[in-house]
């Protein structure tokens, strides 16, 4: 049986009570978030997302979240009540990031973020791209030699500086 | 005439010093990246991570540079010197990056890392997706209602975390 | 004659080329920002975001920065090479400031943020306030025992987060 | 039913413990900031201040808090008595705060905070606008294109710095 | 002759321009600030200040300057502008400060700052005192065993919280 | 019944345990730090330091302490094995403070640090007013507007530096 | 008996779940991670790299752990379950590192990391030393006079920078 | 004609005088590390070490790098006078490095710290691996796939706590 | 009867469990660090060091240590259960040190450290003073005026820097 | 010819003006801060902080470094000059200290300042060891075994807290 993504431990007190939840249903069920998106249909980094606080669910969301974790109707109510808020963004990271797999995207913006802003000028004009009206996906590719790439894909709204 | 990206005073003292030379000369012919990017056959990004210290460059690029720069000898010859070492990347930023375009992608990695991390592993197994045998993109899109949308592609191989 | 704002040289490191340009006509001219701003049709907040480098300018902006400075044409020439690239935002500022005038604002932030962010999610849901689609003015007011108040106003566009 | 803002968990060791009485009170009863704050004759960020420990309270408001809030005598007591000392504001927040909505005012500081000072110099000489004599508002206008705008207002009175 | 406080060259880069003339010439004259502040009619600490850029000089005061130091026409035209501005305070310190004796002050608002807080709060009501209208004075005592006391008083206006 | 300093919930984990045992007294009693300085015979801003664990108690202050809270004997006993050791002074508070009070004393040693070593040096000689020989009070000052001062006193004893 | 390495209390916090359940069974079977190590056939680095949550298992790993541990069925379902997800790597350690012997470590790479860098890239060109596709070993020497010497050998892949 | 390390621009201020000297005189001669330490007789991480001033050297070292750096007399007199003193080492690298090759050896003492503490404990008792007594190399492995892989060697004496 | 050196609570979290055992025995038998270092044959800094798990115990210490703070058979050993492993020394102590004696050391260093470089460089050559090899004391002297004088005297083998 | 201790250039910036002067002489003729120390009748540590910014200067002091350092009156009056403020100490350090040596001292501290305070406060009381009334030397040592041992004694005027 392959390995899924469970809760950490060394997280548990930055991460909002419905990351316990349904961390804890999912590693139950055994699920991976690609077969948990299909069920909601969005994408599996934007439930990855759900799981950690950082993204909102609507009711059908939570619905399809008890459906597919198999949750009884008590659980159910518990995670409708801990999501009943806005979400807090953000506060579950250190920076800089030390997990090495986060902490190599941390060095793309390290790197890359002035060559970033100078195209993204020259081609958009000066604004920025929005990590608001955004979304991202991530997909995997294997060569012809059989190696395995990662393709991450961020596209967002491009915001002009307003003029006043 | 569109605007273009230029040398910015307030990073020269953390800038190498072909930066210098190379947004001197960018500037004086008004070039984009994209233009100069076509002359040497790499992606606009990697050409601005050239200038700003953060990727190498082979005698051919050097040419081609000197060449849709408009260079004459001596500065090129001036460049190559420059250019000679290998390259010291990710000394210009300070992070957390203070500028708005820059800081949305460092929010992005902030906000969604764990959750990419989650289907990384889920997708690959244990390990990280490079930020060396790496390459980027950016691309501009248009939707129905006018709207302009950047996407930011990144690829990078998947690399396991040896057993030993 | 009254005090006008004048570049400060503790900032001079970290202030843009075209700040000393800007400033060094303005005390020249003694002019206030509100003078200036009346010349360029904009708000006297822009306009000294310009002078700090903090926003962009159009061509008829640098026509009109030139005019009302009495810049001479080697002057008003120099300033339009300074302007020609994009805003690099934000590095001026150390944070958190140590300015009192400044720090008082980024207390507002520090006390009254969390409370700015639950009034703005009932109001509006889930998404932010923009801080690019936005714009800013200061006005004053007097009570009727002659106490002056500073009144800033702050808008911004709401963004909500999108689904994916 | 529409979303209102709840206590998250994730910043519960910051919060003081009346944080845990009033959002617990506020979720039963689901009520907005903007309900309670009619009730109290206060400006609904005020109330959300008191909320998260950034505002005092009068007896009066403690009395209309229970009220609307539909507390048993026990729970007001104990409330009382968890407002009975004096605030200690700004525990709560780290900076630069994590939360994206958050961030974006403390973004607004960063980049126009020298342009604030510049243009309130000049209108009310050297001072500071106070943050204590202060108070704000949020409000919210939708454009003939349908989009929504947030509008924050701060008025605080200038304190002109002694002369000793 | 006695020592007097000079101009210390590991502040240079921190220091505004003006600190660099007034030392100069306060060498030249050997001069100690309460001798140039008997001048001003201001305080001693003031008239410190305003050489470490931390204070705003009237007209009448760059008079009484330029007299006490002994500057020429030319000199005080200079000092003039370097002190046409507004002040830029607080630049100059790194905190925690390293200098020994600055770290006194500073530990002791470390160490009794939640007892000063207390007992303001209990003196005074919910507020603050400020830093703005405010001022302060440096005096010695000698007991009667011949030890040296340095006594600083504060005195800053009580500014309650606006309710609102 | 007038509002007094009471225990605050953000504080918990950083104060020591006497803190929590003195503060519920003072609290029950509803008595200010002025009554119970009375008692001791000590000024009120080291009785607070005291319930901060900033100062040291004799014996007889402890018997004071517990007959002005109406302690028992249980209760004084747990207090003198919770006085029984050595303060471990400064622990509590984070800098820069983040409390608007606080900050504004921090404030002061940052804008007027510099000032107050050039006018101390100049009085003194080489060295340092000691925090340890030091003694502090806290003061109400009316002026004939009504409106009210708070006048902060140091006294610390004038240590030269060892020539060795 | 000989000492060997338990779980540090001081650390508690920020170790993983599993490492609580391996430390108790290793310092009750009183067994060195050099005997584990043999058990798993993987070096003794990586035994207390999984100890530590800074490796992955495998099931046959885990098999072994158990019995070398002497775990009866229910401790070995219960470690099955705290090994299930991915490791969060990296979450345990502060930096710059307090613990003398690690420290050691650590000045190593801040002393020696330039002229690695300048000696790597001579060797390989440019690119970096892979820390994934990586294993290292400790290893022990006694030189004639009797002193010890600790041999730490780090191998890891070259990765060289991708063209794009 | 193959690449070799050079002087980097962006570093100048954080690197001792004879770095320029030396690196310049190694691009000139076009001279690997390698080819200058057999010179030396010394490795050649520690003559680059040399170069970052990390390292000390004795009169036949200087003599040494004179020749094999083709200095005239001038020049080595010059050099000799830089490396007069004693090393100041450390001051060049801020950490976390941001250079990515350089921070893999900084990830791995972060990841494996506490891993190469457990095991070189058991195998030495209390005591750390000495970065003084200590000597380090790097070479380089292909494997049959014609894979490159750098290894580094520590090499550090044991030093005991000692007893007291 | 004296005051003695007691557990301090704000510590609590960052102290390794042997010290909550070591601190109650210390407390309740009454004993300074003088005299259980005459039962154990040891230095009382050394002996503190070992309650702030700063240092190893032989079984014969754990045995004196035992006997001189009266413990019982059960507690004797759980402390020896406390005591198996090695120390993780440094992670009891915030950097700058708030406590204001122990900043006063820092501070010393922080003063005089290139002072100390310099001459021991000149007595010795180029390496460090261990911190390993490594002894300190701590002696009271009283003058003719009845002044107390603490000193301290720290001994360190000298390790100079390995050629390689 | 042994080796003295020079000026380095990395400290250049953040060292006082007279360290220049100094440290040039100095290396001219060549001398020890032993030697130099003779001539002042000081600790050559005292001597050596002088020579940093770290300890003041008598007239007598200046003469007898003029005269041993051999300047001429010209230099003279410029060291006289350089040297006629008060010294801004502690400037010069990075904390935590990089230099190897430094970090050693830095390190005692870390691992050792609550051994300290535990004794120090039971030798004498509450309070503090002055750094200011504070004296120390270093001294060499050679065991039987040939080994080289440093020994620094710290000498500080215990200052007990003041009640108040």
């Amino acid at each position: 049986m392959s390995r899924i993504s469970t809760f950490d431990s060394t997280l548990a007190d930055r991460l909002p009570i419905q990351a316990h939840t349904l961390f804890e249903a999912k590693a139950k069920k055994h699920l991976t978030f690609e077969q948990i998106a299909k069920e909601l249909g969005r994408n599996e980094v934007a439930v990855a997302a759900i799981f950690y606080g950082q993204a909102q669910t609507t009711p059908e969301d939570v619905e399809a979240l008890a459906r597919v974790l198999g949750m009884e109707n008590s659980e159910k109510s518990k995670l409708e009540a801990q999501l009943a808020g806005y979400p807090f963004r953000g506060q579950t990271m250190d920076m800089p990031p030390k997990e090495p797999l986060i902490y190599r995207l941390y060095e793309i913006v390290q790197n890359y973020g002035y060559a970033y802003k100078a195209v993204l000028n020259e081609k958009f004009g000066d604004g920025i791209m929005s990590a608001i009206s955004f979304s991202t996906k991530v997909e995997k590719e294997t060569d012809q030699d059989g190696n395995n790439w990662a393709v991450i894909t961020m596209r967002g709204k491009w915001l002009p500086f307003s003029r006043f």
